[in-house]
């Protein structure tokens, strides 16, 4: 599949951030930045920029909040033309906080939102497009969500939004080929003046499948992470996904050192990917946060009784 | 998904003793198949008949030969209305070694074939077919096969042989879902009066999206594995099948309660599922047996270096 306006988009240090609360060693962050480059992958995005008066410094890594200058150390010296991506959440970020472009090793700002909170979402994103960043806005739980509202939140975003990029973003992992199909021709038969990107969830091991599948039907902005990192059953995986683009612009063999030496060893310590709960809860439609919790008590492997008392809320 | 004629197909046995030759004990096989009955599976295929005079008998577990006695001491005082199958390889296998099917435990008889050999696998197939056992021809390798050679198997198949199903392998896994969906159109349109059949290797996490492309396409025969156990990287996973099918008569939850007991354990010993050289392998489109091999040795992380090697042989 070779399409020049294809862009590979890297979210391990974001998305992996929700296991350990953004505390990657710089070691990690500076290898997975140097592989990604070399690979020519075309965006990184290595956190989010949250507000420190929200949340308590010292409780979580530097990847929770990605100040320039620890942005800028990380980087230093490495060759790269790969872009630079933050993440921030409708609520959790003060715009003061955030550098005109011009002056910021960050080139984009992505806009993670519910259908619920589009009008915030768009007030926000328009704010860091007045700073001159690449901008997204990223649609979460979107299987969760009534066709209506996403037709209007996509009307919205069409209309009243200056974001680059709008995404569709399968946060339960409960997509199916054929519901990833529907909401991507859905969101390109309203979205004319922007580009479409997908980020799919790992629960049914179905996000790359979800991926290509929204290749397929035009979308060009694709998000993956190296060895599928992330929370829960994590991501679509960057390799797969460089495996199967045909353009020569990229090289999976950095990602393959990347993922022996790094990634490997990691996953001994972390824990993400195919695991039975959070196929559950991608089955059921779910926020894995049930299955988490799950995974950190006693009952971590009794699948039963978890996936009885996810289908007895339904009766409830 | 609902509909009435389809039928999943379980070979944990069968594919996952290509890791263990065939040597699983009478307590796990037998706690698989009161699960899969319990679940309402419809088939079960517990290992291969293969001539004993052929392999030394020593050296393989009793899943290699499935003898009609041990098969009915394993499945003893079990409920259950699922049937029972067992796969032949072309050139393996005695006829007289197999009873009529009247005499034995065993309802269907699947014949694995390259399609080099289907000459051989239809005069196969049709001896059993003669004793009375529903049959299949599964056509391995089929990403390998020229178009030409695949439509002139299917034809033959159509009009030679008197199997009930014919079957799509993805041996190396490197499907995708359009050219899944290439091959079962293609299958669809040459076999008439036949069942058509998915078995997909998950080299690249696609097992399951393939299975579900096939279904979309009108194949009614899912394999897959629990827990996705099977040679290198494995098979569609069964719970995920189980999970996506709407049909009433499945119950995912001896499933669940089967990979907590049996599986999760197992998975400590025996290596299977989404690891990079299988990957690897899938992308390229080749035999698993070099990355098997890789996994077996001291380079057994070293994934570049076998990523170049394989690639390498392209260039010989």
């Amino acid at each position: 599949m070779f399409r020049e306006k294809i862009k590979v988009f890297d979210c391990t240090i974001r998305d992996g951030g929700l296991i350990n609360d953004h505390d990657f060693s710089d070691h990690f962050v500076r290898e997975v930045y140097r592989a990604l480059s070399e690979a020519g992958v075309d965006y990184m995005e290595i956190g989010y920029k949250n507000s420190k008066s929200l949340f308590p410094d010292e409780k979580f890594g530097k990847w929770k909040f990605c100040e320039d200058d620890h942005i800028k150390q990380v980087i230093d010296g490495i060759p790269s033309k790969m872009k630079l991506s933050v993440m921030v959440d409708v609520g959790r970020v003060e715009i003061k906080d955030v550098k005109q472009k011009k002056d910021s090793p960050v080139d984009m700002v992505r806009v993670a939102s519910y259908v619920k909170d589009i009008d915030k979402a768009i007030h926000l994103v328009n704010q860091f497009a007045d700073k001159g960043y690449e901008t997204a806005v990223n649609i979460m739980a979107i299987s969760r969500a009534l066709d209506s509202e996403i037709t209007e939140a996509l009307e919205q975003l069409e209309k009243e939004s200056r974001a680059d990029v709008i995404y569709i973003v399968d946060s339960f992992g409960s997509l199916y080929q054929e519901t990833t199909e529907f909401l991507v021709k859905k969101a390109r038969s309203i979205i004319k003046t922007k580009e479409l990107g997908i980020h799919a969830h790992n629960n049914q091991q179905l996000g790359f499948s979800n991926t290509i599948e929204a290749i397929i039907h035009g979308v060009n902005y694709l998000d993956g992470t190296v060895y599928g990192l992330g929370r829960a059953a994590g991501n679509c995986p960057l390799e797969l996904l460089i495996g199967f683009l045909k353009n020569p612009k990229y090289d999976i063999r950095p990602i393959l050192d990347l993922i022996s030496k790094e990634f490997v060893p990691l996953r001994e310590k972390m824990e993400w990917g195919y695991i039975i709960p959070y196929a559950i809860t991608g089955m059921l439609d779910e926020h894995p946060k049930a299955a988490i919790e799950l995974r950190a008590s006693h009952k971590k492997e009794n699948y039963r009784e978890f996936y009885d008392s996810i289908k007895g809320k339904d009766l409830d």
